[in-house]
């Protein structure tokens, strides 16, 4: 099972819970959040322990075990690097806190950046990498810097001791074997939606 | 298959043909891109047209059949709604124009952005909306107003017959069923690294 369906289905059950819906089928979730109903049963067929035959599955139970699994069942401490205009729009985005990301430190070079602060977290030069990785035990960082320090950036990142690279700076960007690096492409997201427009225009 | 895999294969073929790589097999796809190869044997199955025995699939030829695949043979029109701080970052982004996708009109109402205009694009006024999308033949949108504002800049949208929208805005949003509506949600991003972290620390 891919780890992005996992997140799908701890979205839908966290709305589930609010709307005070107890219990769920795989046929309903898949209907509901029109998902494939196939791959759904197939999916949480995996967690059979939170089914119960003819009633479905435990919607607290299953979106708990979900969360245990996706790491979420804790705070992480995230490092931002870059503050430019995506850096300050990501550091404002309100889903990462939600899901116990917590931005607790923020790097920047630019003069005009560096040593101001942003909600209570300054802003700090590159230098401090290795110090601050340390001292608030970052575990997860987020790069927005331009396309051209990218690559410097995440290997000073991965010499800090930082596990895990949330990247949003376009081109070939490589780290070691010992770091996960995840690429963010926008354009992506994008072309699921030319996808379907094109199949309406032939 | 996932639309979102076609674009995965897309991006490796791109690489690959500025390598100058002329042929490749399913397995030296996925062993180059970290794919997973019985996956990647499977989709690329479709298009077998484009393999051959013994030599593997026209990089070229396969790359150019995605594309057209998912409508990135062609020039999309995009309007921008939101110029707030995620706004200007997504217009900046180099990512969508390599694709074909041309922000050629950014909305804002807020009276110190509109009538203002970036790298030549002017930024007008929602009231605007029905008029631009005909005059400059808008097929997509993307949504990056804050999260109270959204769900009537969709519908705003969708009343000017914008037919897809890419939303960034959190929350519950709804657009009606002939508007192909796609939320992103960068926490799902973050998630599959803390996954991947959460499974070194049991």
């Amino acid at each position: 099972m891919t780890v992005r369906r996992l997140s799908v289905y701890t979205r839908c059950l966290l709305q589930l819970e609010e709307d005070g819906v107890k219990t769920i089928s795989s046929q309903e979730l898949a209907d509901r959040f029109n998902l494939n109903s196939a791959q759904v049963r197939k999916d949480l067929a995996y967690f059979g322990e939170f089914g119960v035959r003819g009633i479905g599955y435990y919607v607290s139970g299953l979106k708990a075990e979900l969360q245990r699994i996706l790491g979420l069942d804790r705070e992480w401490q995230v490092a931002l690097v870059g503050f430019g205009n995506l850096g300050s729009a990501l550091f404002h985005y309100k889903g990462f806190a939600r899901q116990g990301f917590r931005i607790s430190a923020v790097f920047d070079d630019d003069p005009a950046k560096c040593g101001k602060s942003v909600d209570g977290v300054s802003i700090l030069p590159l230098r401090d990498l290795p110090r601050e990785t340390k001292a608030r035990n970052l575990q997860l960082a987020i790069v927005a810097v331009p396309a051209e320090s990218a690559q410097l950036v995440i290997e000073k990142l991965a010499a800090s001791g930082i596990k895990a690279i949330l990247n949003f700076a376009p081109g070939r960007i490589k780290a070691g074997k010992d770091v996960r690096l995840k690429n963010v492409d926008l354009s992506i997201e994008l072309e699921t939606l030319s996808f379907y427009l094109a199949q309406g225009t032939r």
